[in-house]
């Protein structure tokens, strides 16, 4: 099958920012939509987080930005501040980038990303 | 008066990221809203641009990345896509986080921040 | 009263679309405010979903399409996501519509739309 | 025809927030969806700008301070930047009600506001 | 401190518009992002809020209807329609708003909009 | 290389909704980020449009719905107006899609819709 390379590229990557569980990320897709899994895996993460333009740190804080700018995706705002984390960024780093936020899309959007930032923080 | 500080720590932040003429950026807004060309200055330069958490060149990246996501803000988004070339980011770099983007804003707003991108790197 | 016409087409065709219990459906807006009640069944209902150039299947796609891509609107999609069952629509089609969203809006819509499709689906 | 009064108090109520030619504004829509231009005359202005619960410079404050800060409607916001002032709101009113989007829309909305503001306001 | 006036200006101001312990406000911030609480204080209250040219019943709609119309800031919303009684908005004033909004960011967010007021208004 | 049959299929795809010229559609990105070219025809035509669980018809309204409704996409909103005139859908069918999005996204959404179809109809 030939897009077995993208997909396996894609799923170490996954693994690469995402340290507890890879298994269990993106499962529920299974039963309503296994070929969107699919499409995740092969294009945000084969295809864009594996390109070597950009390293990883600089890759979540600008996820990071985008997603709290926009204010609709609180889960996967979530995933990615859990990532950048993982991947070396500095809580400072990450709340730097949320607060920046406010001049771009407006204090309400930068509140609700410290909010999401403290409670990712708070887990063990 | 006791914010000639911000406002002046804000005007030196500005001519960093921006080469080309301070003086007539943001000056058309002096006949419309004077203080609001103040505002711009003391709060987005002088106080979140001037913060040290985070280098130039991150902070012209994430702003990229939100005005792109957000794809409002054309103006401002050429603006910054020349201050990222100002402060050192290549243009792999812009052009990278611009195409991350089609994963959390769609593949249009990727596009039109390419384009802008187009725009801006062919200026003399 | 000029107005009882649009309201009653409102009324069987918002019967037509939401299977279980009209009576309770929008009635919470009656404490706060019953005219706004009115206004969306006329209106919505009884003006743009009673006109006969589109068939309720592809007038309840394109909803789920629109409200998947704002992603401001989790329980009005979930309304729909009801609807498009209700009027035919199958469970392939709904997940298809909401994927190609990830085109024009991103991952993260999609991701929303797919997971309040899920709890839809396992409604009993 | 049931609904001529929505639609006459609509006209009506147009041409008082309209200083300019009524008969000219939304008449291109004839050529494409004449119903969409009863729609919004009797939607828009002969429902809810016709309610008396407030009155029409509180009405077009609230228009501006939204299309401001969704930054998606450029003409729409010339428009009410022309209604605003045709009902009394004073420029200061108006670019106040803009600068506040800054906190709530980002910067970059408000500056757009600005900018379609200062034009409204040259025009002769 | 050169920056003590407009901190003490925003807290004057944060506390006229929200009645019930401005203590509790925003202190959560304390953990993540002190100085973000700082600059909401300073500016959304000290700077843009603490102006004369519109009064704070108008500043309450203006911000409630961007709030409804953006659609991404339930916490927000909420704490402007308790800040709009406070400030003598009533509750037919704040309602009017919130449902105008339908005309310019659709149903759906009109309907969240008094969804919100609701619960604000069962509030003992 | 293991990607010549989703950009093949995309290619294609890609063909078949757009009637003249595909050479010159995205060409322009060649010169600026010819990977993105290539993720567009493999992941929006060659993955997503080329599923069979949707008839064109149908993925051409629903994207002409979200881009309507999303309002920052002009230029790919003209786009799938010509694609969906190219696909066998009606000038009715396409209005009628534009017009329901003043229910979910408002009135100037739409009416920004309908302006862009008047301008794509009016092409020869």
């Amino acid at each position: 099958m030939q897009n077995n390379e993208r997909y396996e590229r894609g799923l170490r990557k996954l693994a690469e920012v995402n340290g507890e569980g890879v298994e269990h990320v993106l499962e529920w897709l299974d039963s309503i939509a296994p070929d969107f899994r699919r499409y995740v895996i092969e294009y945000a993460f084969g295809d864009i987080f594996s390109r070597p333009a950009l390293d990883l740190r600089t890759r979540e804080l600008i996820t990071v930005a985008a997603l709290t700018a926009i204010g609709t995706a609180a889960a996967q705002l979530k995933f990615h501040l859990r990532a950048a984390r993982n991947v070396g960024c500095t809580r400072e780093e990450i709340v730097e980038t949320i607060m920046q936020m406010s001049v771009y899309a407006g204090f309400p959007a930068a509140l609700n990303g410290l909010f999401a930032a403290k409670e990712v923080f708070m887990e063990p």
